[in-house]
């Protein structure tokens, strides 16, 4: 877990993030396409689809991120993977790219042993609980994505953090950010 | 206005919602996917897109809903555009498609004299405000597109708010969808 993998050497990535309702799995992909495209001076498209696997309880967001205007919004392959409960794992693993990278809180999702090539584990919603509450783990998650990949700045993704969630949020989820980005560089620093 | 208009014959629908940052254009079409599809039994995505205009404030929410899975899920010509900004009117307005109905707040909003076919306006946010805040106008033009479009059903539409929205605004939510509802209504009948 000590290496940093970074996707993404084209100019668009694909990005697809899992879980059940409740978790804030459709925020999660608006602050990262916003992020990217009203700080990080990239186009960014995010798109939830409705349909039988939101109807059993499914949530997903995805988000398009790329240097030029987004064609084609959906998720074909995702670069990277960021999954919350393990019905999204199971549901989207056959979605990653060849050399995608997999977020999964390590407490909720049990990869498959040895399937997957690129797997970084965090305990997402324990981290949440111990800041004061679970719905704060899209957050750390969001920060240790982006601590993992590179695929937006931090920077940025503080600015979007403060433009749009509630005043009354803003100081949780920005511990939220940082706990994820330190629970990311602690681990290389190990 | 005393007519009712209904589009959308054919199986898909295209809606956008357009406004400003802080009007809750996003979560307006959240609600609107998630009642046709976890309620209404249809299929529907829902796309923003960041980039340019977003930085210039303009916030848009894309939902396209249909009775068949969404291949294709931007907006090219809307069979419903609902704005709450005139900036949103003015950047979105050659997206109608023939016979689009145009809903637009009738204070913040001056649809060009004459030039639109099916225009329905109302003080979206003017009854919020009576209602407790302006952070609410987004319902109540929700509840009025409902029930002039009648692209999906109310009931679904207050299942997907009592199913979404955090439990201390689902009162004044429903309140705002019935302010809308009945808006719409007394129109019908004068």
């Amino acid at each position: 877990m000590a290496k940093t993998s970074k996707n993404a050497t084209n100019s668009t990535t694909q990005v697809r993030i899992g879980g059940v309702g409740g978790q804030g799995i459709v925020l999660a992909g608006r602050l990262l396409g916003m992020a990217a495209a009203l700080f990080d001076g990239k186009e960014a498209v995010c798109t939830q689809s409705y349909g039988p696997e939101a109807r059993g309880g499914a949530s997903r967001a995805d988000v398009v991120i790329s240097d030029e205007p987004v064609d084609y919004p959906y998720v074909i392959k995702a670069d990277i993977l960021a999954v919350l409960f393990q019905e999204a794992y199971t549901r989207f693993r056959d979605r990653l790219s060849p050399g995608a990278i997999l977020i999964a809180d390590s407490i909720l999702v049990q990869p498959f042993p040895g399937e997957e090539e690129n797997v970084y584990t965090l305990p997402a919603t324990k981290i949440a609980e111990e800041l004061g509450g679970r719905m704060v783990a899209n957050i750390v998650m969001l920060g240790y994505l982006v601590e993992k990949t590179g695929v937006i700045s931090h920077e940025s993704l503080v600015q979007a953090i403060r433009a749009s969630v509630k005043p009354q949020h803003i100081d949780i989820d920005l511990k939220a950010l940082d706990a994820g980005i330190s629970y990311a560089r602690s681990e290389v620093a190990v």
